[in-house]
């Protein structure tokens, strides 16, 4: 119960409680309602546990192995799956940071004989927390991809990125994970 | 420390600890050996807090607001964040289903005066879990997308999905929480 405990705090600092920590409208949600000490009030949500809906991402790949090998390699991420479709001509590999049912995945398809695709303009990039975005350039190097942004802090904000293309010419941006932390802030 | 309860559960039944709880090479990892009472072995890893690596997706919208309310109103996002940068003639909106250090988010660009992109053919879609294929496709239908492939069960493995385009043009399918799950096992 985070958010019952979030409401003491905020009692224990001088905050009113505007609504009671109590289960909304759509049944799965604990609401609760609190207004500072300048007298703008918040609302408070604690989520059930829920998968995270957001969960997947797909890209048609040139070459299956090619581009396992690379997101395992270069981006650490580990093989969850794959499995070969041959009556309807296509591969597909899940790649991720950890299981299919609490993490989102990587699917990464191939069509049989297909080794180009058009990107087109519209699709950007996959973005990776990382804690070393002058190591996870070293390794995108060595595995075949391709910095086309170096290592380091952006102008202003001083968060470390990189960005890179993969053995297909898809584009991913790394992050600092403490830097991101902080612009959260 | 829930490997270390998962370990002590299991000496509880029987089971016999191989290796006790201890950190693993790479360090943030907490890694213990059991052996069942068929004589099978198993490797417990407990991982230490991180945010989970593939936070973001980033794509090109030709109407910034357009995409944000249908991303709200359809797929049941929320707006985290949106900045103008009238210097580098931009806005960007992230949107997803919690905040962006806990959930992988959507990020979604408008560059001035451009409302039409080429998406190509080789990216695919993002996958969403939904509690209700047939409720998503509506909401879909009544805020401005299209559904692409109507809500069902996939012949063959039964799991409910439904295919849809926004109003830009991007795809997204939409996967039953529950079938998937079933899928998982």
């Amino acid at each position: 119960m985070l958010k019952i405990k979030s409401v003491e705090l905020i009692k224990a600092k001088g905050g009113k409680v505007t609504r009671e920590p109590g289960p909304a409208k759509s049944g799965s949600t604990i609401i609760a309602s609190v207004e500072d000490p300048d007298g703008y009030t918040f609302e408070l949500l604690e989520r059930g546990l829920s998968p995270e809906p957001l969960c997947q991402v797909m890209l048609r790949v040139g070459d299956l192995d090619r581009a396992i090998n690379f997101y395992k390699k270069a981006f650490g991420m580990e093989l969850l799956r794959k499995r070969d479709y041959p009556e309807y001509k296509y591969t597909y590999a899940l790649m991720g940071y950890g299981p299919e049912d609490k993490n989102p995945v990587l699917e990464l398809t191939y069509n049989y004989g297909i080794t180009d695709y058009d990107k087109g303009n519209g699709y950007a990039q996959i973005a990776i927390g990382t804690d070393d975005v002058y190591k996870s350039a070293e390794a995108i190097k060595l595995y075949g991809g391709k910095i086309v942004l170096e290592p380091g802090p952006l102008p202003g904000i001083n968060t470390k990125i990189t960005a890179c293309l993969d053995p297909d010419g898809w584009k991913s941006v790394f992050v600092d994970n403490v830097d991101f932390m902080k612009e959260l802030e």
